[in-house]
């Protein structure tokens, strides 16, 4: 498991994404800018959401010629930005997001991930592995992974949540994966970090919300069933929706069973998810997502 | 359109069901019994649901020799089926199931229906076709069937529920199907008829429940969409589904988009449906349906 | 079956499609035309494959102001297309693509797509069916669609492909749909429509070409199965794929039976390239398809 | 991932498979057996292939009093099994199956089955790893389970594969798996093992045998792709198929990010194939398998 991802050198690759109300020359504007600065584009994706009349827009972009400074590439922006009223943000490929993973006694989605990422197929920094359970510490060593544990119990919350703080910036974290954490964060820890937390919630979100949904699912009798990595809202299991993976299933399997097919389907969207947020795919409207794949 | 599928003659192809407490002895008495009635077994098929201690079986049966009246051989069973306490039927295959169909406005799983009726893949009779529209009359009468316009209003809605009774009567049908019918049957109704009227919603149940489920749908973002084909029972959109089909959607796709995709997952679902209730291999045990497909 | 689709209204929207080298400056370039030319960028697709040093692009266009007859749009992109060496065409929403349906002896592709076609979902004209055989001449009567028989024996297969030929001209059809049309077109035939012929092959190609699929595919015992829509070339069942289908099956399953599934995915395939071809979002590469969905 | 999975005790739960020339009385016969023996069936799946007039039957039995040596169980079905020209087998579900895996440089297959067997969703156990490279060697040693460098070049080939037999029989293996092995076995090694050896295989075959499935994918240009886990034989790529699993692609991927998707598949498929060639779910008749799953 030697096999490392390829990261650009700085200034060499940028994503840039824009949000805006929707007008006429928009991209030829903004592909203006991206001339000027002897970029190619490699990729570009576009949205208009012509119900709420908004424009969107995702470019994956080169730098012939010398590498620029991405402060450089922002700035060059900023005349189009303002003319257009944009929301935008320029990002360089060199520089991957850091990912600090929560889990608790499960540990599939943490296994795929920690695989992903050491064969270079989910471009990703992961600092460290924060656990209530110490299940997990000598998987996260064998990696090279430094590793938390920290206990929650009903009267320690508070004070979990702060050396969870403690811990986002100590490694300079962006993003908090729950990789099957089974501990519902607070309002207030949500709040402070939108569109920062990922979870893999194991139903087919709106469908089987809260606890055991694959014992609900069993109940009611569903044909299907399926995970959904979101990012985490104060509103439990109601956040925007990056991604969902499903199967059909059928009479004969047990909760139990339908659990360990479920394993493999919140493995998949849990790291398509993080990979579409590593890669600033993911743009959030209110409820929903746009994700430019 | 004119292959029909094959009937087989009376008294040599039959189907048997049988539920009862899970014990050691069935499967040998009951193949003992058929083995006496000359019987070689096509399919049999079984579920034994441990939680509920149940034992469900499904048989396809050949009879070889001369033919058999279904009323023998249901006479047949009866020892076995006192001395295990079993719920049993016989049903021969050469009787096929009567389903009026119900339809409103939108045509696609009516259509689909008929095209698998007629090409003789879904081996159901069609006597009548009912509608509180008048759009498919012509559709019913170029295939020959009955057509009977029966219009509800809020005022004339137990009027229509008579008058739909009197049709299943007079056309001794077994099964409602409702082919995207857009009225809510009243739950006296729905009572009067348990395991015999069969859904097509235009969600993944449980999820979107009620009207607009495509717009739910979008609104929610989700990543997948589908249909569900269920016996209908008094609880709006809450009886025992048989069959979901679904797909990966995104967010480019507006409601009405989503519900042009969602027009094949519904023909297909409900057409499963109809097809495995039509062969008796849907057997119904409260909120759950086995299927043994 | 009354509801018709939304055709837009003459000069009023519009899709450019684009293939050039890739090069810097290209959608600045493009952008800037449609901005002059006041058209509002409904959506933009591009794909750079950088092996070949390809750039592909496919614009949907809305006019605002006045309408635009659509020789003046192409007028209007000459300049830049010759400075970029583009091949490039643009077509009016408001002329649908004429295509002419060939069948045999099965129905269910031809059944699905002309209720696609009234209900709306497909934009196309079908000006006739053809047919080696009279079965469908009731269907396509009923649907109030010009049926020629056309039928072909070893000898006669010259005089058939001329008259293939002549009611092409006379519909002015601009794609030929071979919706189940078991007879396989000479070279000659095929090469003089490139591109403009499109067949639904019941296989996952390029597994099991050629004749009985189904049988093939039972014979070999695969786990899934499918239809692959595909432009004809000379080259049988080698064109290149614009869809495919599919669908998990098992040991149980006869030749006939996967028949009937594989017509569900032999229908849905084939509609969704014959749309996708309609509204220009295939770029024929080779033996390979940019498909702009 | 401590948690290990449930071994019965010796003589608690058996598995009977049986196939023969199909006749009535069959089912009555071995159910007969099977009630003297004080044995539940837990679950029964059979299928009558009445092309071939063969009759397979596979039982999942729970014996109820004191435990039951699989001899004895064996010795109690060898009337029954004279009587009807049977081939059956009986297994003693506390013996789980020995497999020996043999990986070259792409760990996918094997991360994901290692996870598997101790999570416990994969019931057999795994006495060595053989590579042809060192890769690893550290992550079998972490899992605690002896490695095997068995390199392989051109002239040491026979040498390599008298060693593969000899770890065979010095662990006592009853099944090989090829988890990604990108060595071909030769005719008398594959002939020595028939039905022991499972490779994956990462095409939907029978497309794209042999090398460099996904680059043949991308130049014949795809709409889906898959991986095939099956029994090997002498005959390259043509081995019975145990299990198929597949995903939708489009033109935009590269043969490197197909390669990357089929990763996902072909763990999948491949963990689903071992299970039920440990469970003795799967019938091996000619090209084709029956799988009871």
């Amino acid at each position: 498991m030697s096999v490392h991802p390829i990261t650009p050198e700085p200034g060499r690759e940028f994503v840039l994404t824009v949000s805006c109300a929707d007008r006429r020359g928009i991209v030829h504007a903004v592909s203006g800018v991206m001339l000027e600065q002897s970029m190619t584009i490699l990729d570009s994706q576009q949205f208009a959401d012509t119900t709420a009349g908004e424009f969107h827009l995702r470019m994956h972009l080169v730098r012939e010629g010398i590498a620029l400074a991405v402060e450089e590439l922002d700035a060059a922006m900023r005349g189009v930005a303002a003319a257009f009223a944009m929301t935008y943000a320029v990002h360089d490929l060199s520089r991957r997001r850091r990912v600090l993973v929560l889990v608790s006694q499960q540990g599939h989605c943490l296994n795929d991930l920690l695989f992903r990422v050491e064969s270079g197929s989910l471009p990703v920094e992961v600092p460290a592995i924060v656990s209530n359970h110490e299940t997990f510490r000598d998987l996260a060593e064998w990696h090279g992974i430094p590793f938390h544990h920290v206990p929650v119990a009903l009267d320690t919350k508070p004070a979990a949540e702060a050396e969870l703080r403690r811990l986002v910036d100590h490694y300079r974290a962006d993003t908090i994966a729950l990789a099957r954490y089974m501990q519902i964060l607070s309002s207030g820890l949500c709040a402070e970090f939108p569109g920062r937390i990922i979870n893999i919630h194991h139903s087919l979100l709106p469908s089987f919300k809260g606890a055991k949904p694959y014992t609900q699912a069993h109940d009611r009798g569903v044909k299907v069933i399926g995970a959904t990595a979101h990012y985490v809202t104060a509103d439990l299991d109601e956040g925007p929706i990056i991604e969902q993976d499903f199967r059909r299933v059928d009479h004969r399997m047990s909760p139990a069973e339908l659990a360990s097919v479920g394993q493999e389907l919140e493995a998949m969207a849990f790291a398509r998810a993080l990979r579409w947020h590593a890669e600033h795919r993911v743009v959030l409207r209110g409820r929903r997502t746009i994700v430019f794949d």
